[in-house]
């Protein structure tokens, strides 16, 4: 089974964007405060927005995506805590829907209702629900909801523990993933995705937040942002800093997903992070959405170039297609196993 | 001839901290300021505080390091506009002074009196001094003077355009590096550091600078930060954004030095950038200052690792050690020629 364990829902019904509008069109305007929250999106219509992903699947050949929703759509920054919950809880019931429309093909992650400068323990009762009600199998963690002005505390920081508590409770792992970027300076798929990647690992690596939370599971996104680029330098940073050897310091509880978007890149990351870290992801439909001249497939289909990595052997591709997300994602393998696919022993 | 272009002045006579404390400390109580901007370091105590520098460089087999002040210790956040100048002139002042006792060991590049908010073109001043009256080749410029808040505009923006106007006259390139954080969430070496440079990269993406300027050259120090790493997303993002190809876009204008790490990395930057455009560095003695007790070396002996790199052939080696720098830096390569030598044709 291939499963690729980072797709947002980027590809919704106008009627999500409309009410979106609505929405915020209410901060300034009451009277445009949309209605209902029944979107009026029929299931049929649903099915059919997601046709571009099942095209992918089948013809790039994979079988499962962890499905969450559009990242920079959360948009944490944006409007009020109210705003982000009524927001959050819309777009998490929408990717619920679809997981159980198409079980084979999507199983859900969800966003929080963050907001900058509000509790983080405001978040718990959303993320029981996705998990416990809607069965989701993790979650995205904004490290940064104030949308590129970094504003708030580092992931390590106390603030942040409630939900580290919740999601060690429900053994659920997070990725680490910021949304849109406010902040000019910062394009967001171009320099606020991959910038949010690499700050949070250093956090990491400043901070001893696995000591504290030794079964919590965070995967750094786009293949870890710089991090697996400059590996010297962060093995260099932590010897420097006296903290335990790099690896052994983190690589029980950090993996990166492979959306790196061409061949040495992939090469890189998997000769430099060890097997059991690194996890399959494409994002697609996702940040770049075109199709490579040089090699005449898109952009985004990781999967090819993982099937070129030579040094890659049998154990290590069953590890990075099904093996690690089934292991960094309990909830998962249980899914898995109780429909009747038991995964091998890694 | 083995030119590292990425050296800081990180080995500062004690003298050099004191006054910066004194100056500090007199925007508090001006009773404090410091009565004179003479440090009180003689020639000899500035020859021994690079000592480490010209070990390495005899060790480690370069030639000349471009050697410029701290970079986390511009700070262009703290204090003043006139802080940051007075900060500035004594800290030109200083590799001006070591770079004349040890010219065959260094030639100078500059930082600048920049601050948040302060028109750029206050800048022109202390760039033109650098340059006609200590000789400097280049100078810094930090692309985010609020350390972190990223609160200024993007290094494409019209703000900007007064110093690039004075560069391109000058025929002086400018290494794109932040200075320190004020951001708890940003690491200085080990997150701001590389955020800055895959930062100032994409701005480069967005905007079209270089046509307004089509012979600004701007090194990206730190091997581009995330950019190699993740060159298929770069590639996609620019042919998505319908810019021209990539390369064709940015590269006759932007380059990268060699300051990663380990070997994997060096082997990645040499493999997707062009060689044109990297330039050897090491950022010594810099942001990581340990030995790998994988290979016993020290992780910022960056010439081992492009030494080791077997796809690389005679003329790749001149043009990243030597040739692209007099290429990039045409002040230098004149300074070179004129002290008789003359470099080779590339």
């Amino acid at each position: 089974m291939i499963i690729d364990i980072h797709g947002h829902y980027t590809t919704e019904p106008q009627a999500v964007h409309l009410f979106r509008d609505k929405q915020l069109a209410g901060l300034a305007d009451p009277a445009r405060r949309p209605t209902s929250t029944d979107l009026g999106i029929s299931d049929e219509a649903l099915v059919k927005s997601v046709e571009p992903q099942l095209k992918f699947q089948k013809e790039r050949g994979s079988d499962l995506t962890i499905f969450s929703p559009r990242a920079s759509g959360m948009a944490h920054h944006v409007g009020t805590e109210a705003v982000s919950q009524q927001w959050t809880t819309i777009s998490n019931d929408l990717i619920h829907r679809i997981c159980t429309l198409l079980p084979d093909n999507f199983v859900g992650v969800g966003q929080l209702p963050q907001h900058p400068g509000a509790p983080i323990k405001n978040c718990i009762p959303e993320l029981e629900r996705i998990v416990n009600e809607l069965g989701f199998v993790g979650v995205n963690v904004n490290p940064d909801p104030s949308g590129g002005h970094w504003s708030g505390p580092p992931i390590t920081d106390k603030y942040w523990y409630p939900i580290y508590e919740k999601l060690c409770e429900l053994q659920a792992p997070a990725m680490i993933h910021v949304s849109s970027s406010c902040n000019p300076n910062f394009h967001a798929t171009g320099a606020h995705y991959i910038n949010g990647d690499t700050t949070a690992f250093m956090q990491l690596i400043q901070g001893n937040l696995f000591k504290d939370f030794p079964t919590l599971k965070f995967v750094i996104p786009h293949g870890g942002g710089a991090v697996p680029f400059h590996w010297g330098r962060y093995r260099g940073l932590c010897q420097d800093m006296k903290k335990p050897p790099l690896a052994e310091y983190l690589l029980g509880n950090v993996f990166f997903d492979t959306c790196v978007y061409h061949l040495p890149g992939i090469e890189l990351l998997t000769k430099v992070i060890p097997t059991d870290n690194v996890l399959f992801a494409s994002e697609m439909v996702g940040a770049v959405k075109g199709i490579d001249p040089q090699t005449g497939h898109y952009y985004d289909d990781t999967k090819r170039y993982i099937d070129q990595v030579k040094a890659l052997g049998e154990a290590d591709r069953y590890k990075i297609f099904e093996g690690n997300a089934r292991r960094v994602y309990p909830r998962l393998d249980a899914l898995l196993t109780k429909r009747g696919h038991p995964g091998k022993k890694a």
